[in-house]
């Protein structure tokens, strides 16, 4: 169904000017057929033979050794991090940005003040200072040959916001969250000034070809119940909502969306009614409890550890099983918490995918 | 209650070793009497006038002139840092331990494989090792002069192996977890000889003068139910059984026991039948929800958010206001989920302590 091309003549906004790479015109509609729906099936929460499986990357070493095993042929694999589409995002607002080896991404001039948000680029042509993630995208599903659906990606709001305020990865994330606590004011501008910006992103990466959204509000667990209700969840709710409406307004077909809040346990119940078909949980929440908290309602994703797949194969698949155990067969959606380590084995990912394949066929036939 | 002297006479163990500060024997008995019993009485669970309130601090410099405030002369403070209790430990061990600054210990030479367990000093002679520990509680018990309790404190073992596998910080313990995936007999291995250090040094900081202790499972956010419950909790419910055995043993009162698993929200209901009278919990548990899960049993700690200390004060009395509610008025210590940041107002630190005592005085009387 996510398949479904645009129809670029009916764009209004933005979106509609989108490079296509294939010459003479509408691209969209040449987007090879999708052979396997089963991701997206799931995430919309209808009944799937099994349960499919995806993981993010952290770093890129293993990926072609992984594609060439079995496995790799029939597993919804993304190929950005979430590090790197923070990074462009906040480019795109005039944000300067640097990769340090180890570190992701660092800014040199972080924000420190309230005045500083006046130096960020507002509002942001989208498509001027983003077009070459789009031309990526499109590209990318072009490669796929419909193998798997694409994913696309963006980091939520306060993510985002730590990141520009911190200047880089922090333990406590302590100046950010100094701004929600003295700056409030200043902070929810910043928020609503990055929710202007994700919109058109999202929307631009559909239109480019994604075929599901993941945002990640990877900084979650710094927040608590009370900060997270008032800085976080707000933008979150926002964010789907003017998405959906944007994909609408530009005549694209819904796209499912995927809110995953790593070490957002508190916000479960929340998160489940936040406008998203499928929330992510990290392998420190039970997935009988988390179903139990959220209801029906919406597909969960996750959870295996990823440290799990240091472990022999076959623990690798005890691991798989009670995991699958504990989402039960349907609207489940198998994930790391995490991306994967680069040390890691790529034959035991191939495990941990194959291992998901037969335990969740078997499962259902229980 | 728990400032009764200790008849070193009864003592057969390494415990009745320790040094003396005050010339010609018992010195134990010279402690000065405790005035302030508030925080001892709210942690073995009985009726208080007002919550108790503690802080650890992370460095050191605004100590002195928050002891000079009026709120620090009514005040539970330690005197170290969680991250110093883990450098003492292992360096009892034998492993080289460097402080660098903001990053916390580190170890040059950091466990890689099972053989290097060998190279560990053990049985650790904690006296020997880590008399200065002790002498440094003794003479610090002295100078309190009995305006408040003074706490003793310990990493529990899962936290201390993550330090001697990763060799310093890490953001996802990954070498750690390699070990409980790959060689869990190896792993266990470790974290039994990490429990026999840590048994005689708590009841050597008794011994010594401490009248409470704190046992922090501060890396418990990475692991997950399944290795907390294999991992973690079968040593942190080891240590409570034998401090307390060991205790009697040497003929000492009991003092009350504190276990903080940081980001252990899963296994609250576990920690709070490990055998201590405090469970602490952090700014991401709401403490109804807590209190509900734990059960009457024990007294619980915490949990403001320490970056509220950078909110105004009349937000900070707000927030206190709001936790002390949700806490209830009895079985609460007042606490930070974490340590004071080096940049904290020490104004903020008293606007805190006394929000607490005003608030919390005020509930008992609605």
């Amino acid at each position: 169904m996510e398949e479904t091309g645009l129809s670029s003549s009916s764009s209004p906004s933005s979106v509609s000017r989108i490079p296509c790479p294939s010459p003479g015109g509408d691209c969209h509609q040449a987007f090879p057929e999708l052979q396997n729906d089963t991701f997206l099936r799931a995430a919309w929460g209808e009944a799937t033979d099994y349960t499919p499986v995806w993981c993010m990357r952290q770093a890129g070493r293993y990926l072609t050794e992984f594609l060439a095993t079995r496995a790799g042929q029939d597993f919804f694999l993304t190929c950005r991090s979430p590090e790197t589409c923070c990074e462009l995002t906040l480019q795109a607002l005039g944000m300067q940005v640097t990769m340090v080896p180890g570190k992701g991404p660092t800014f040199p001039s972080p924000l420190r003040a309230e005045k500083d948000l006046d130096r960020l680029q507002a509002p942001v042509d989208v498509d001027k200072e983003l077009g070459y993630v789009f031309q990526a995208i499109t590209l990318t599903r072009h490669q796929l040959a419909g193998r798997v659906p694409l994913i696309g990606f963006s980091g939520a709001p306060w993510t985002l916001m730590s990141y520009m305020v911190e200047g880089g990865g922090s333990n406590t994330m302590a100046q950010a969250k100094r701004w929600l606590y003295q700056w409030p004011k200043a902070s929810h501008r910043l928020l609503g000034l990055l929710t202007d910006v994700l919109v058109p992103y999202l929307v631009g990466q559909v239109a480019a070809g994604a075929q599901a959204l993941q945002v990640f509000e990877s900084h979650a667990g710094h927040l608590g119940p009370e900060l997270f209700s008032e800085f976080a969840l707000p933008y979150i709710r926002d964010v789907a909502k003017r998405v959906k409406a944007g994909l609408q307004e530009v005549g694209l077909a819904p796209v499912p969306l995927i809110i995953f809040a790593k070490d957002g346990h508190y916000a479960l119940e929340e998160l489940a009614q936040a406008g998203y078909e499928v929330v992510g949980i990290d392998w420190k929440v039970n997935p009988a409890l988390a179903r139990k908290r959220v209801g029906k309602s919406v597909t969960l994703q996750g959870n295996l550890d990823p440290c799990a797949l240091y472990a022999s194969k076959e623990k690798i698949g005890q691991c798989v099983e009670e995991m699958l155990e504990a989402f039960g067969p349907q609207r489940h959606i198998a994930n790391l918490g995490h991306g994967i380590y680069p040390d890691m084995d790529p034959a035991h990912i191939g495990a941990f995918v194959e291992a998901v394949h037969r335990h969740s066929r078997r499962l259902r036939n229980k």
